[in-house]
């Protein structure tokens, strides 16, 4: 497939990315170093995704890990690169550092605006910018040992790739804020009673294979519709229910599309799997 | 009363309203056809409910339903209406596709916008659009063997009539998207663990005695206090802390009122049943 | 300690105000009466919020009470003072009116506006004004026998100095609405069970003691680590993500900070206690 | 044609209201009372807009009126009126009063949500509610001699049915804010240099034929780019470029139009005039 | 009368403040140094407006000053006692600047929240904080040889006390930029082309008598109608047409005031100027 | 020096890009093809700005263009490669388009996000897409003879990259609603009385001379300072005043620059040209 080879083409250094059916699978593979993030994570991530976004073949992409720890989150190479170039006065320093800031948030965001569903699977440790990277993920599994901490706070600082501003609408709030200020430890059973993880699974293959299952489910599913959803929930989770629901028949006028709902409502007649088309692919081709 | 005959001589088709004492309760009666949403429901719903509001004299209402299920959602009949006037180019199509939307979820916006409590009571299946509906209520209860599907993902179509806009305001979004994205069921007990049920029973007997007790609660209270609690609950999740602080002060400046206060702490002090007036009725009737 | 002297010398009436390192503690002390908040509470308690807050050397607030209950709410002496003002024709009793419901709203906004997390602690009843209160901040933990009420409902009148306007963004509105429409007790376990309570312990003794060891986590932590991400969640809170993350970067320009990380960093490394200078205090004396 | 009969059915008693090609006229035509807004008034004119809209002819509305002045706007039967109805006490008054004043701002919304421009085209006074009916105008032209007032100032009340919620989007605020506050009178001249009208004539007839010419040029245009247009623009009224821009390309994936671009282009080519087809009409009859 | 004496003990050393009849006129006073705006200047402002306010006898308060221009804006005094604070590492100093720029907003803004309009009235240089501080009036009027300037561009830094914040609603914001990039001069005719200065005057006396003129119109008003219509138009420069709406409303319900508009009619028939009742005073005394 | 360097390298094909000190030019340059806006200009464009922004050392960007026209706006052969690409079912097709308006809408939002003002100089004719181009300048300058067209209306289309999305922000809606639903041709005359065109000059050479100098008024002050104005400004036009304040003092925690405020005053003090250090460069390298 086409994904697929352009993907391999890419020869990732921090990633290894592979496309099976309809799920893409992106892991994290520098189990050694605990996956953590060194500079060249923060671009090949969002190229990643974008590129399997964009190809559109892909239903759901799936983010997991290898070695004992899901992630260490940054790696102190990525402030010391930082220091480096910080050099001028105190104000032109600050603003040179608003934009690098806002450049490694994109990481993240390319997560949020990918077309498809993202899940991010779990196990071990998710530490600091490891958090910030599951927070911007659709839907989070993880395994029973694993542990969550908002390790910023202990190291000093404000955590500023994503996870202040995802978390007050992932769970309460006042859970949020005991994570965040004290920056403890937090283990799989209770981020699943607040709803911040959705199942634990007893192992790391277990868990793969639960969120396969998953990634299948949605996979059987209309990529217009999933994609549509995706799109709706996030609009709605940040506007009124009236500019939401006005948003959504603005998008059905377009999108509305009788052949998928014959696709699928002729598949459950013949119990058979529907056949969808792919959602449209290579549009920043258009640039070349 | 006025407002039950009023009610009786509308003879709804889809619907059997109610009205006793200081609760409304309005009944899916298709249990035949599994309660499905055919064309006269989805005016029928809207003129119950803004009917029972401009009366002024209920201070909840609730919706349940009779069969074996809630409801199965829309009718195909509604599909096959639609598609009947579809005709010129597909710009105009479109824009056709999404004022037809927007008839249809203002169906379920009436419940919002009524100014008592809307309390949905579910048994068996809460299929497609019966999940829509159930999420422009205020609050919800159901049997053991209720079970909720957003089933529009899997039949090829994002679900256009609210679901999508309200839910991630009702539950943690993490656990929404896995339920729009699969489409799967989920029951009473699961819907209950992430507040999407406030309170599950054994039985559809033992599910409409304990809702018409919350409404009892309810009815107690007086209906200005109600009214203004739903008008700021429902501003609050939409509006930042500061600007919900002013419009409630504003909304105070002419709502609070020593009467009832008074009318209450009387009846406290008698260990009576306090003796509010209704809330202002008719004033749609201006128009005539 | 400076802040200590400044505190003592307010000699507050319905306060006692203490600070032991970084940590500052507010106690509602008139248990005979239940804590009930006369006119004098509504002025002492943000003055001796935002004295600590101007301060700038506690890292945490708590606050907790003396007696059976945390506090019965507001004090009906409030209403009969507010009734000797209330002349002239209704619009202009009415307009006094709003400003006045401002006025006491902004008692517990002082607690969402100071710079260190507050954290609340609860036994016995927490009533009306109390949850008000409650709702302000940023935790809160309580002892088994813990109740709570949104009683102004059940006194007719819809309650105005910040439940209803921050509830729904600290547990899902669906039993937040449950709760306001019926106005009745909800306990300990419940509270926990949807987040509204973070933790629940035996007794009163162990409730404080257990408040207080979250507060030393947190005011191990650097104040301004802790500061910045109080501002960043309460504003997530009520912003898209979009806006946020371009918040933080503007917020993270200045306030990225080498020499906490440094210490922080020291600390782990040489596993002694971080010692981190305070915020800047005394911001508001630039005024005399 | 169809809609010319619906409309002469109406037998409205303030309003004429007819439809010549593709251009509704609804004149005000009570000249001996100044056309002052009396209780029919509040429901003719939005159910002969919303008429005129649903049946999806007409690609402009023009709005103006016999005799001397345009409008004296409100009667003062509307408040007698509504002084019979307001029984019970303050409280639930004020609630009434809430909703009445809502149901009168729907009349003039009705324009504003109206899928074709509405012109308003006025001669003399257009005095209090007036200019609240001229401000959910698209446009407005008048002739020399036309005056405005937002007279309600001057009799003691603040204006309640739209003058001061869209002023401030239509002209710059600092002046708004002296013809509101003084309730003087400003004339053609003074009104079109700051932007509320768009061109002055001389007298009524040059106007009204100078109006027509306007609407003949949009009515000349693609029925579904001038929607569009209208929509768009008010949106973006009301919202973030960022968060337009997104809905502008949600919008155009239903509605950008092949073949009205064509029969543009060919009609440029041939010199001739572009014949669209209308906007689909009549949703608003599924209810039957 | 009270009020007058009240500002008379006040002895503001920066500032003259009178109250006749139902105009308070606040005076810059210190010719000699251009008016700048000294440390000092800064909370006698806002303290002078707010007792006026809090009295509620005045219906307009006029800002002007005295000498050959109106202000020089910030005195230099204020950036040198700034410096002499801060100390500490870069974070906690930006922390402390960051909190000391909102205390000198909130001067400003103090001019905003006052329930009567503020009119400003310009002779000379108004300079950097001096536009700041005209752009947070309702109104402005100017002598012809009045000029303005962004200065704070040319002086290497970014005005930070409310021009950028509150200049784009107030005229083109094109134009806006020119002036603010450029920090260039710009004069009366030009600033009245644009609708920054609603109306020119020969010189300062004639100035003086023009806005008293303006500001006895206004004051002939009934308080509780200019005091909505200024919440109204703030308020809907900030909102959708919408959500302004039924903000209206929601204050109508409580504000709407038969005996003004009583009171107005009769002076309309009599042809007598009409008393109204003054605003509630006194309600920050609760706190004493 | 490096930025014009780079730029050269570039070689646009739709392009010259020059930097002269601390001003850039961007010329249009097919003028035998009237600068219609063919699809390599579409991206050449994006990364011309880009460049310049990234690189840091011009301080204002001037887009004009050569030939008699301005720009005739889109080539009608992006519709070609448009139509080539659109296949499958309606929905698909719809989804794909969405997505190609976004990409074309980024190409003029580059102009909104530079760091640096952008100033358009019109001569001639600027149809349709060119006004999309002007509105997301900060500034537009014309010649007499400059023409201006929302073309889109009048050939079919609701114009769909950026015009109506922007213009409501820069001129009276009134005013841009006639102009957008006729699709007539406004003279700069006519264009700066309502604000849209800053200056008009009497013929191509002295706009480039008059620009010129605008620009090199704005090159002379601090980069920081003008590059926070712009920032400002725009967050300005699209939140609260409220926000925006507190926007403004965390942007000025890290921004206040006393080294750039010395440098001025020195400058003014010794008359002689303040010498500024650009802002920071190159941050978008880091991705290497």
């Amino acid at each position: 497939m086409d994904a697929q080879r352009i993907l391999e083409e890419k020869q990732y250094t921090t990633l290894e990315v592979s496309q099976r059916g309809h799920i893409a699978h992106i892991v994290l593979n520098r189990p050694d170093a605990m996956n953590s993030m060194i500079p060249a994570f923060w671009t090949e991530l969002p190229d990643a995704v974008r590129t399997i976004d964009d190809e559109g073949i892909a239903r759901v992409i799936v983010i997991s890990s290898t070695g004992k720890h899901f992630s260490a989150g940054m790696d102190l190479s990525v402030f010391t690169n930082m220091a480096k170039d910080f050099t001028g006065d105190p104000a032109r320093r600050a603003e040179r550092m608003r934009r690098l800031v806002m450049l490694l948030q994109d990481t993240f965001t390319a997560i949020e605006q990918a077309r498809m569903p993202v899940i991010g699977a779990v196990q071990g440790g998710a530490i600091g910018g490891a958090v910030d990277l599951l927070c911007a993920c659709d839907m989070r599994y993880s395994t029973e040992d694993a542990f969550f901490t908002i390790k910023e706070t202990q190291i000093g600082m404000t955590a500023d790739v994503g996870t202040l501003q995802r978390l007050p609408k992932l769970i309460p709030i006042g859970i949020a804020k005991e994570l965040a200020y004290t920056g403890r430890n937090f283990g799989a059973q209770e981020a699943q009673s607040f709803g911040f993880i959705n199942q634990v699974f007893s192992d790391h293959d277990a868990l793969i294979d639960g969120v396969m299952k998953v990634a299948q489910q949605i996979a059987m599913n209309s990529p217009m519709a999933v994609s549509g959803t995706k799109t709706m929930l996030n609009y709605a989770a940040e506007h009124t229910v009236s500019e939401s629901l006005t948003y959504m028949a603005t998008w059905q006028a377009g999108m509305f599309q009788m052949e998928d709902i014959q696709t699928a409502m002729h598949a459950q007649k013949t119990k058979s799997i529907p056949e969808y088309p792919p959602l449209h692919g290579g549009i920043h081709k258009m640039k070349d």
